[in-house]
């Protein structure tokens, strides 16, 4: 596997790079960020996944996350990867609707055509990437959490539960709690998975605690002004989900926040401080 | 004076606004930001202006300046104007080159036709844009510091230089310190303000210091691996008026950093402590 390096800016005393390669997952190429910080030679470092929403790509959050300085200070490596394949070849929203297609690949592995080709952003997260990973970072693979923004919420949720020996703890921003119940998931699940819900659980955070998954702790903060709160990410079906079956969850309503990365940067350092602990405990 | 509101965002517990107004200065719209910490009603907090760069707008440094934190944290206001007038009608580089025109201001007010008409940023950051300011914001401009970036630096330099009574302090990431002895300040001077570099001296830190100006205290910090450092930056001029002059200065050589908002990021909680001390002493 080869890493094809497009930058590397030094930043709060690390280095933030941006690096593409060739997937085998996605049939394309897939660019992601990663952050890391200043530490001895030969020394690994734990890391922190940061999955990203909607329209989104590796740069939104590499720019606008506010994440490096707590990073640097605890010793923690963050990769963003990107939402979705993308290039000329890959099949997109026939409406062109950003919810849908590129930047939209809700961390699933596609069964249908034409998107089962391309869309395999739960094996080259599962998978693919973390190989790369290994491969051409000092990074402590023993010691992973993992966390999200919104439908990259519902990626965290989702990848932590079903890989709960992988990662030490899981917390989102705003994320989508259930696919099975909320117009994003119906379209993107019934898009790249058929319209067979039972197929959809497994991508689905409040059914696949519902069937038995579990993660050491849960960590989820939530704007009250967010335009999405209601219709879209429902926190109270995780509340209740996690309440039903025992799992742990501190869900912080946030007064004021919106959806936007003003909200996530003025809670990152928080996340991070919380993985933080549970990397090193 | 009528101010429109384009946005508002809560972040770090304060309001991150951008606004726009008529400007009577360039004759265009002109639109900023203010970033407002949490404070007492009826409380006025100390401001910080922030000037950026070539290219940009105010939303450079309000993405990606990581400054919300330290001024929440210090209670501290930051603006955010644009770099230059703006619309259709305003005469852009014939080259369409990014370092004069569109974006590229430098902080004068033009004498030369066509850029006279709409190119008054001088007169609109020292008059007009305070007493805009002072009328919507909660601010006490008896406390006031400015810094900036790079063709920002410059402007905080040349405009705290020249109204050393209205600001505490002065500081800059990789200014520009001598537009007499650089290609960007040839370019831009040249254009705006004629031949005659004897009318340049009010736009030049450095020759501003040699003909006697003064500020309270001076910190730069410029990255040692900048690509415009020796071609275009050049502190070693300012370093060198400022010993003859026994202007106090402190500049900090960052080792490695280059010339983006990677590193602007990285030292903006310490200007801001550093503006924030001035500000409350």
């Amino acid at each position: 596997m080869t890493l094809t390096t497009i930058s590397t800016n030094l930043s709060h005393g690390g280095v933030q790079g941006v690096y593409s390669h060739a997937s085998t997952s996605t049939n394309t190429d897939m660019t992601f960020s990663v952050f890391v910080p200043p530490h001895e030679d030969g020394e690994t470092l734990p890391i922190i996944w940061y999955l990203s929403g909607l329209t989104c790509t590796h740069a939104n959050v590499t720019d606008k996350g506010e994440f490096r300085e707590a990073c640097t200070r605890l010793g923690v490596i963050l990769i963003a990867p990107d939402t979705s394949p993308r290039g000329e070849n890959v099949p997109d929203d026939p409406d062109k609707s950003w919810d849908f297609g590129l930047g939209a690949g809700f961390y699933v592995d596609a069964t249908q055509a034409p998107f089962d080709k391309y869309y395999k952003m739960c094996t080259y997260l599962e998978k693919e990437l973390p190989e790369l990973i290994v491969s051409s970072f000092p990074v402590d693979m023993s010691r992973q959490s993992i966390m999200g923004h919104s439908m990259g919420g519902h990626g965290a949720l989702t990848i932590g539960l079903r890989n709960s020996d992988r990662f030490k703890s899981v917390s989102a921003f705003a994320p989508i709690v259930s696919p099975l119940n909320c117009p994003w998931g119906e379209k993107a699940l019934t898009g790249y998975i058929g319209p067979d819900k039972s197929n959809w659980r497994e991508y689905d955070a409040c059914a696949l605690i519902e069937d038995g998954a579990r993660v050491s702790d849960l960590l989820v903060d939530q704007g009250s002004k967010d335009n999405f709160l209601e219709e879209q990410l429902k926190p109270e079906l995780l509340k209740s989900a996690c309440e039903t079956a025992g799992q742990k969850l501190t869900l912080r309503m946030q007064e004021g926040y919106d959806h936007s990365y003003y909200f996530i940067s003025t809670f990152m350092a928080d996340h991070i401080e919380w993985h933080a602990k549970k990397l090193k405990a």
